[in-house]
């Protein structure tokens, strides 16, 4: 008798589970369904990239985009639409920046460049001096001041094209960019030009962020970024003459910090509000394109998942929240600020999702979990298998959720196709005509796939 | 003491398979690099779609590839190359190509149309009709002659956005295409006008094969492709106005059939000559663009299979036989003749593989294979985890190399993301700018690796 009540029990959870799973695989196909024939992301984004633009923090536009951001959460009908203050870094590129090669009178070659976010001006009348090349800090250490003093440095490791993740690729180059300048300037370099993190041969310079570090201010010098194929050019030009001079005229300007903010929505949870899941993207960018991949796809993304839930009627269990962060480019101020105010109000997030890597055919997601949690999302991945999103590996999530870690709550990026996003990053051909449609939607019918069963389950 | 042998031939199976592991690895990552650091693929792509560009079969393109082909297979030290000939159908688009909405006197607009292969022209004054819309075959019959003599039938079925392969959503909407005008002209209809099969809204025309079947050809009217934006708005004035008129001017023929070729080259293998690994795509292509993914990309990549292998100095097993196709798109004559010869002389192939599914991010590879040759199969998909190639299905394989299927033969296709293929698919903008580097390398070098894994262990 006990052998059967056992084995009706186990049959009761297996029917039940199967119906769990059954419902899921419902809910999940009808999400995708929603996001692909009624989706409201490719609209939204049309509206950032093309009605507002580039989007720097403490710029017009990126006020611009808050208010939009307020705006747009503020017609879903969300339980809490709120901006959170928080104050950002405002640089400005200027109106002009330029560069040429110049190999003797009379006679120079102009090349794409534009500043890196955070460098300094050149004098009004620009900097001409001569170039040393170098593919690493051990290669400019070796040269030491007597042979860099005076010049530019110009570092030009590409990024390595047989790593299949061109996120890997980008992390092994990017220290040239964001160190470059401050290590150049300590061995008496005038200015820095920095191979843009491409892996692919055009003229788009691409910028991004730099930082002097703790440099003093006497000692800073001009960085900028130069197209893959001035590169290349430059490259070869030293060869032939390595005495010849690089002209870099800049326009850029520090200014102090000014106030802005992150946008927040919240649908509150049925059952258990106190449970937190928050998802987002950052609403700035860089200045050059008008940032469709880097971060407008996110931030559709983002705002489509509870947009989805709120459409479908679906009553989540937990609290769902999305965050436009502001600042992901050059400060992170507004990631920052948000899990501060998170702990100051003793709020318990149980799941935090960002999509900051493209608006292109969703892979899977990373997540940064504990064993234990990542056993749990792992039983989920045959969910994602129909949608060709079912990759799911342990790895570094997103930028602007990194300050909630807290060795508790999951963490986790989306991970679209990597392939084409360093053709387009912080570069001026990041714009709404990179942007696939459907590849868009695919992403956010992904995400809110993800939050659904986490709203669900919990952990 | 039998234990201990039987424990130590385990133990030596298992480090030997340990061995064969770590050597496939270290061939396939050997395979991977010189594909994206030093690969032709795009380099070979560049001149067949900008110095050659759209070929259709018959035309002075196409033979312009068979030549193109023919060298470059020369020049990489092959064991033979060699031309097959094959007669092929002879279309031709013809200098003028037109088409506007007319809802009253001078009151007219032009929409992009394109003629589909195969169809006959209009009368040289073109062609001026009502219109009748309908989304099926069903409604079409349903409609019967008396709705449908006279007038234009205007097949307007979208591809159904919510299939997550692209490839699904066509094969849903292409009959319209294939068999639209044979079905409307049975009902007295003067002319078809097909919706382009695109998930996209645009303005570009998808051309594409269509057949008139066993229709008489006094039966015969003529068929044109309409962009989606022309068939959006083509739809929404018939609501306002059913009695518009639809104006077709068209100027295409049809030709005897015309000498070509299959372009073939082999390795010979070194321990099994007699077994065959066959690779390719096919060398045709529509004439609106340059067919850089349809199916340019499928045939560098497949070149690149053979070229890695002379440049690796590898040395394989088996005869490793490269195929570039002739007339795919409107007859298939290539491949039927390819499978002819091989059958004629009793050869013996083994694996036969296919590229023709544009250059995009390789996902993995379908198969058409018996279970055993599957399980076997699916045990190489770790060798492809690494580099996001592993997603190995049971199904369709490719169009040429399926006049080899005989139970026997394991055919296979690429399989590379699917989400963009149709915005560019035998239209104007299948050009060389759509394919991304990297992208295209990435299938190479996946289809070098599967092709390296079957001539190290057969089947």
């Amino acid at each position: 008798m006990r052998k059967i009540v056992s084995l009706l029990a186990i049959c009761f959870i297996a029917v039940n589970l199967n119906g769990q799973n059954e419902k899921h695989e419902k809910q999940i196909e009808t999400l995708y369904e929603h996001a692909l024939n009624k989706g409201k992301a490719y609209d939204w984004l049309n509206h950032l990239s093309n009605k507002i633009g580039g989007r720097l923090s403490g710029s017009l536009n990126a006020e611009r985009a808050v208010l939009w951001g307020e705006d747009e959460l503020g017609s879903l009908g969300l339980d809490r639409v709120f901006l959170q203050d928080v104050m950002v870094p405002k640089w400005v590129r200027g109106t002009f920046e330029y560069a040429s090669i110049i190999t003797g009178p009379g006679m120079s070659t102009n090349v794409p460049v534009c500043a890196l976010g955070g460098s300094i001006a050149t004098p009004s009348s620009g900097l001409r001096a001569n170039v040393v090349e170098v593919k690493s800090f051990e290669e400019l250490e070796a040269l030491g001041e007597e042979k860099v003093k005076g010049k530019f440095v110009f570092f030009n490791r590409p990024m390595p094209a047989d790593l299949i993740n061109t996120f890997e690729a980008y992390s092994k180059t990017v220290n040239q960019r964001s160190q470059g300048a401050a290590r150049a300037a300590r061995l008496g370099a005038v200015g820095v030009i920095v191979r843009s993190m491409n892996l692919r041969l055009d003229d788009y310079p691409h910028t991004g962020n730099m930082s002097y570090g703790d440099l003093p201010n006497s000692m800073r010098i001009p960085a900028a970024a130069i197209s893959t194929n001035g590169a290349q050019l430059l490259s070869s030009m030293l060869t032939l003459n390595d005495k010849l001079n690089f002209y870099l005229k800049l326009d850029c300007k520090n200014f102090p910090d000014v106030p802005s903010h992150n946008v927040i929505g919240e649908i509150k949870g049925s059952e258990f509000p106190e449970e937190i899941i928050v998802v987002g993207g950052h609403l700035d960018s860089w200045d050059l394109g008008d940032g469709s991949h880097d971060d407008g796809a996110g931030i559709v993304q983002s705002m489509e998942v509870l947009r989805l839930f709120k459409s479908l009627n679906y009553k989540p269990k937990r609290t769902i929240r999305v965050v436009l962060y502001m600042n992901e480019e050059n400060g992170l101020r507004g990631g920052s600020a948000y899990a501060k105010y998170a702990k100051q109000n003793n709020e318990n997030h149980i799941f935090a999702l960002e999509s900051d890597a493209g608006g292109f055919s969703p892979r899977g997601f990373v997540f940064e979990a504990t064993d234990q949690q990542f056993n749990q999302i792992k039983q989920w991945k045959s969910y994602f298998e129909p949608y060709m999103a079912d990759r799911f590996e342990l790895g570094g999530s997103g930028a602007d959720i990194g300050p909630l870690r807290d060795g508790k709550v999951v963490l986790s990026g989306l991970r679209p196709d990597s392939q084409r996003y360093f053709d387009f990053h912080h570069a001026a051909n990041d714009t709404f005509d990179a942007i696939n449609k459907r590849e868009l939607e695919l992403g956010a019918a992904a995400m809110s796939s993800l939050v659904y069963l986490v709203d669900q389950n919990g952990f």
